[in-house]
């Protein structure tokens, strides 16, 4: 259930217009609300390392995008939130399919949201990547 | 429910001979299994900062008593693993209550697990604290 | 050289009213300016693990304390600055000997400081433990 | 000086067979040796998010090749290390130049390498992004 902060087609219009990298890797937005998402990264050859595995920085960088969203969804569009620090444990290869990344914010503080996400390959239940991600958001 | 691996009268045993800090800190191991552990740190003195808040030490001596738990779970007693990382995300001051540690492993592989632990207040259900850690398996 | 802001009797006097656990450890500013500092933890009965290695608390606690001196240093004493993420990898077990961590702010923003802790056996090259910390800056 | 246990012909021939990626990033391995590695990022419309400012995956990708190229050289080709964690701290927005990440290498044992890799933009002294990673090493 979208956040009420931030409907559907506002996220939609705010992604066109300020983040054309998400088109590049393909992120589908599947659900959010005020402080959480879920984001797919679809399984395509431009991810791929040798060996068939998704690479470390399609991970991060579906990481990144998710806890974005989720950040958004609970302070609204208008500030531009940026990442501080994210810590990425790589658990295990992924199989080859779609990734899906579900984040969830521990703490949304005035100056610091913090949140994990975990990464799995789709219908698997063990996580290929546990992230720790804080965002600094900026004074209102 | 305790592991198989490591009955309970087992691992009090060990502790009592090879983790003399355990007393020290106070800590109760109140549940553990293959790969989880719930353990306390009553609140006391010994570990409160000025302004009555419990220390970040004590915090990570929690998280880390409470990953080394649910390893010993997992693997059994024999094997001496150690700590190699640990990150800890202070994410709001402790009510003055005990603290409650719940760990579960992501990983556990033949060299590594890795294990997140939720720190909390006893009551509360916001986590105080989030904590990641890297344990390193020895060969067997 | 301690920094124009914190004059070494000022430092004195806050660490010994507002940091008792300082004392506890027996922590030795050995050096500070406006963004280091270097801090010594005697080795001692109290900090050591079953096998002589002194404990990962007692690492963290001495990453902590340093980094809060380093912090200090750079932006005087009025300010509470509260860690927000410590990150510690070990690397190998020290020597039977005092440790010494040194500190390097690398960010010093309006809400953020972060810095990196190296810690040695004393008379040891090689680090024990490489810590990252993020301290949060309250507003003035 | 590139390590005796890695030739520079050797590293060419193998990063052009088994690391295309790093030539869609355009990575430039300008020194290497036992356990160290200084590559560039060219600056290029491809990395660049919206504002100008290279994207914090294309900083993740960099530091994870240079690690890996730290990596090689103090264990040779023969072995296929893999990232087990990688933790960023980005410190301020870097200037519009190329990237330039200098790794050393603070642990090479027999099952893990950590090490820390510094991002600047060239002509910068101050560091955009600070990194800490950890490589699993495959048993020999």
């Amino acid at each position: 259930m979208p956040s009420e902060l931030l409907p559907r087609e506002e996220l939609d219009r705010i992604l066109a217009a300020e983040a054309p990298f998400s088109a590049h890797y393909g992120f589908v937005v599947e659900d959010y609300s005020a402080g959480t998402a879920r984001v797919r990264l679809p399984y395509d050859d431009r991810h791929i390392r040798p060996g068939g595995t998704i690479s470390g920085p399609s991970m991060f960088a579906l990481a990144d995008f998710a806890m974005y969203i989720a950040v958004m969804g609970a302070i609204g569009p208008q500030a531009l939130a940026v990442t501080t620090n994210m810590s990425i444990d790589f658990l295990r290869k992924p199989a080859d399919a779609d990734l899906i990344a579900e984040v969830q914010l521990l703490k949304l503080g005035k100056r610091l949201a913090v949140g994990r996400i975990d990464i799995r390959a789709e219908g698997d239940r063990d996580l290929c990547a546990h992230v720790t991600g804080t965002y600094s958001i900026p004074p209102r």
